[in-house]
């Protein structure tokens, strides 16, 4: 795919001479961005522009090309890339819209497109889309103009399902000043998607931050295998959260893990720092400028009280601790602040009187604190007065910050005609305030220790998953019965109390004799949903003759009789089948924590035991399996092993649609887990 | 305090013909903002200023003086503020820093400063502050010299404990082109205080809203008091947050309620808005520079089919509803967007071809749609070409939204060179991104709702606070025993069951006798904390023999024989004393909702019936009373006025420190409730 981004000639298809035509600015954009390849020009008028000639036809062109750009109406494009394919042409990138997203018409045109892609080993960009921009070697390809006065170029590229997006990214990007090295706006998708650029970025040595913008994901798997794969960072806003999930609710999976949970979820497994909106995204950028932040301890220094108090808060928010600093730094400290009312802690209030050379130094000073991992300095700067000073503080922290490897957190607020200026001095990052920096930042540290404990455990592989058709399991899809169910679980060695399908009372003697009491009878007839409110279950039968009583106005016609589990904390293990990211599954505390609370952990299955671990700690409620108010303690192996085996059978049996373990009881340590009633619909 | 911001005459103390002299920026600060009353200059050096004389002592001045400004050694204050007093000045702003906050050794001049101004009548701002800017008559006292030229006259005042943050604040606001009334930076508060000028900006015509900046509060009733009877926003923040409160642990209601959630409750309580950050601040005066959002229908106009997906996500995140448009609306945005992709849906996406006319219209169409209560417009236009209509568009919606008397957002993320051309077009509010946005429309709503609450439902009047001696007890602080926390409920009529205190088994037996059984035991000796644990409690105890057996063992030496309380849903009420809040009152759902969760409601005591209704709507776990799964019905009526007496309890017994009744039992409908274990530590 590199081709797609470094090509040695790039022909653009729809060019004239008409001042209006849109296609004369794909071809001033790669002139004002310097593209050094060879340039050809083709629309059917002919003619010439800033004296190339406009071929009339693609096969006038009779050298190699390796990539064209389309931006002629759409109902002309399959003819076009026919004969680009026949010419060897192996790249394309197709700006026009008027394909599927005028409505369903077009679909005829998609498929004609994908299938002539496909039969030339054509990849495409698009359609519909503002196209490719590689600032290395000014691939410039929007049909708007941009101009390289604001564009540097930098570590930063950014992938987009929309055209707006990216426009916005890229003009709150480089008013900060920061540089970008390659933005796709992705259009359609018909061909090219979000992981296909992705796995090329991770590959790419210019790039070293990557942002996604998506509305949809095409492959969630591939996208979760991708970013566990790299240690660039990877932040993505994953929008059009709002859409209403229509799932059968009488399942608690349904209600406690909506499609966006899943995205959340699954985005965090891996590494990916989701982000709400685009001036966190951009924030992340400007962190991942700076060294990353590799621990939680923080130096702030400040120009004024409120903001260091300010900024106190905000780490302590964010998690960062605020040490006390040596006794050495506060005497130079001291010793600096001339007007002598500063309070000797972390944060440091250095006075407002400004003095270049001593920010400097104490700024130098913190960083070379032991134990420091960073150091934010908000700096309330006077306008006019400290404007030129202030832009050799910025250097300083620059250097330092590289220097020692530790992220310098600067923050200002400068007048309106100075705003840019500021943030313009040098390339970078510059902060409004502490609360959005530092939100930033534990985004860095996330990062740090996500690739550290990465090194420390074999990488998890999140294989391409397609759901197992419905005629596998020789059934309608449906509500299985709790013979079935509980079958399933024990062959995944799930364990579950002792059970055996009876139709009647002699049967459910016969089994309970064998079985042992107490056991509890159910109804198995899978119509029942509702067993409890229904009076379909009854507990603690601890005879024959209980046993005959409790067959009394019990519904259905199949019972389940089951041993009683024993004492211990209720958990419940849901599961259910992602449309973007295929099996998952749920944990939470029992009863209410799920019930009222709504409150799961979501994994992408299959897990690692040490996922299964993460998930138990995870739970909001997870005090209770620790052994909560003198409570017994908790076989919380046995629990891991439950959770990691239940993601096998998820991941193995794609039919299931959701699933219900609920309650599992944990027993006493050494103990086991017991699955005591269980639903799947499939 | 009117004089304080509107004085006739004005005398500056502190100036010389030195250049570097900061009491000249005073003077000259005067005169850019075309102070037009008298102005008299003292400096020791005397000499002459801008065509002024500087008098070298203030007994020269023999005119009447309104207002004094210091800009003098601290040392020097007490004397020259005593001479002021002689002359019959009534108001002083005391610039000057060195006071305590140099340390304890300056307290005397604190003390000195106060008794002085008590003697005398004098109301004075500061110490160690920038002090006030009014910008409606040029009275601007600050220090550092201000450019006019940036500020903009405006309904917005601000109020801050920082100098810095006034500062900050003051720069962000005038980015935005948008202006401001009164600016006070408060200093040491020595005599005046937030409240004293929130009382004013409240009474003050030219203020519409109010921004506070606080690291502590003076007086947190009369805040909330001062709050709850204005109509005008007053937007807070309250940092600080992070001091470790260091309260008895042992009960739940010191981790439950810590100082900041107090803090958070209490605001929220009157309608006063907390935010976080100074963005946040900023977003809230925008949003109350327009018309307020009067219900949660929102129309969301867009250019850019990406920032619709993102805005619409925002707008449910912050619980906004986007009902479709009618026929008639559709019919013309289908007409005049040309480029014929949009969806016809709400958001709408409108398309990136620029047409101000049909923008203006669209927009104007979507103000007049039935039940619309306010539009947003993400309007991500291209840099350059689109900027001089651009601005017309902004004028558009300004017009309109008076008009219409509904908000209109424009948001937008020009380039860096026209970012502030386009904030400061005209005086209207401009925002980046939807998200940041919503969150601030949210709070316009949340307003508008609070106001018109509080025309259907008397006021709360939060009275001022002293808490009552210790020696009014005759006890020495620390746990009270049950039977004496039984005794208080009582006489509060908050239902106990039927208890005897008995020192004895056979006490104990004579007293079940006439209680009747089943009944509790439970320790009486106050030594023992942890009752439960202790095994200090024996429930459901059915006969004379049970009783017997459960004195086995039991420590103390006295015990409390208890009727049980009968089946019902238990939940939490408890109480503390707030350094700066006074009494508040604590509810939530019992068990994990209190205990893992720490999930409570907490409200400044005493409480109306319906603010004890909102408290059970918000408790997190509050559909259990409410009848849950089945369950019983529960006497919310009962529990509504139980609440209200223990917070009468808490407020007329300002000694009690922490109160935990643990639990409550509510009982089925009409059947009331019942304290069945309390503490009290006073």
């Amino acid at each position: 795919m590199k081709k797609l981004f470094y090509p040695e000639s790039i022909m653009v298809v729809g060019v004239s001479e008409t001042p209006t035509n849109l296609g004369r600015n794909i071809v001033e954009n790669l002139d004002r961005f310097h593209f050094k390849g060879q340039l050809y020009l083709v629309g059917m008028e002919g003619g010439n522009l800033n004296g190339r000639k406009i071929h009339a036809r693609i096969e006038e062109v009779d050298t190699k090309v390796d990539l064209v750009v389309f931006l002629i109406p759409a109902p002309f494009i399959p003819e076009a890339l026919e004969v680009c394919g026949k010419k060897g042409i192996r790249y394309a990138v197709i700006e026009s819209g008027g394909f599927s997203e005028f409505g369903g018409e077009n679909r005829r045109l998609d498929e004609q497109v994908v299938e002539i892609a496909k039969r030339w080993n054509i990849r495409f960009v698009g359609p519909n889309c503002i196209s490719i921009i590689n600032l290395e070697n000014g691939v410039v390809l929007p049909f708007v103009l941009l101009d390289p006065g604001v564009l540097a170029t930098g570590p930063v590229s950014f992938v987009a399902q929309s055209g707006g997006i990216v426009n916005s990214i890229l003009r709150l990007w480089s008013n900060e000043n920061l540089g970008v090295n390659k933005f796709i706006s992705m259009g359609n998708k018909l061909n090219l998607d979000e992981n296909d650029y992705l796995e090329f970025l991770i590959s790419d040595q210019g790039t070293k931050t990557i942002g996604l913008y998506l509305e949809s994901v095409s492959n969630g798997r591939r996208l979760m295998d991708l970013a566990a794969s790299s240690q660039k960072p990877v932040v993505v806003i994953k929008s059009n959260t709002n859409t209403a999930s229509n799932q059968i609710a009488r399942f608690h999976t349904a209600a406690l893990a909506g499609d966006d949970e899943v995205v959340s979820s699954a985005l965090r497994q891996v590494g990916i720092h989701r982000v709400h909106n685009l001036q966190e995204m951009i924030n992340a950028f400007k962190i991942f400028d700076l060294p990353l932040m590799k621990g939680p301890n923080l130096a702030v220094l400040s120009r004024s009280g409120g903001s260091a108090v300010m900024a106190a808060d905000s780490a302590a928010r964010y998690g960062f601790r605020l040490q006390p600093f040596s006794e050495d730094f506060l005497q130079y400290a001291r010793k600096g602040a001339r007007a002598g009312v500063i309070q000797m802690t972390n944060p440091l209030d250095l006075g407002d009187m400004f003095d270049l050379e001593f920010y400097r130094e104490v700024m130098h000073r913190a960083l070379q604190e032991e134990g420091i991992d960073g150091v934010l300095f908000s700096y309330a700067y006077l306008s006019g007065i400290d404007a030129m000073t202030t832009k050799h503080l910025i250097l300083a922290a620059k250097e330092f910050s590289h220097f020692y490897q530790k992220p310098v957190i600067l923050c200002m607020i400068p007048n309106f005609d100075e705003w840019f200026m500021m943030r313009r001095a040098t390339d970078f990052p510059i902060f409004t305030e502490p609360e959005d920096a530092l939100k930033a930042l534990s985004i860095s540290l996330t990062h740090y220790r996500t690739i550290v404990a990465r090194e420390s455990h074999p990488r998890t592989r999140f294989e391409p998953f397609t759901p197992k058709a419905q005629e596998n399991t020789g059934r309608l899809p449906g509500i299985q019965g709790p013979g079935e169910v509980f079958e399933l679980l024990r062959q995944y060695e799930i364990p579950v109390p002792a059970y055996r399908l009876v139709k009647d009372h002699e049967e459910a003697v016969q089994s309970a004799k064998i079985i042992g009491y107490p056991v509890a009878l159910k109804t198995a007839d899978s119509r029942v949903v509702h067993k409890t409110e229904l009076g379909g279950v009854r507990l603690n039968i601890g005879d024959h003759h209980e046993l005959k009583e409790a067959f009394q106005g019990i519904p259905g016609d199949r019972f389940l009789v089951q041993r009683m589990a024993g004492a211990g904390h209720e958990v419940f293990i849901g599961g259910k089948y992602d449309p973007e990211f295929g099996p998952v599954i749920l944990f939470g505390m029992g009863g209410i924590f799920v019930e009222a609370l709504n409150d799961v952990i979501i994994q992408v299955a299959p897990i690692t035991e040490r996922e299964a671990g993460e998930m138990i700690d995870g739970a909001r409620g997870s005090v209770l399996p620790k052994g909560f108010r003198g409570g017994i303690k908790a076989d919380l192996d046995a629990l891991r092993q439950c959770l990691v085996r239940v993601s096998r059978l998820l991941y193995e049996h794609g039919e299931i649609q959701q699933l219900d373990i609920n309650p599992l009881v944990v027993l006493a340590e050494g103990q086991g887990c017991q699955a005591v009633d269980a639903r799947i619909f499939s």
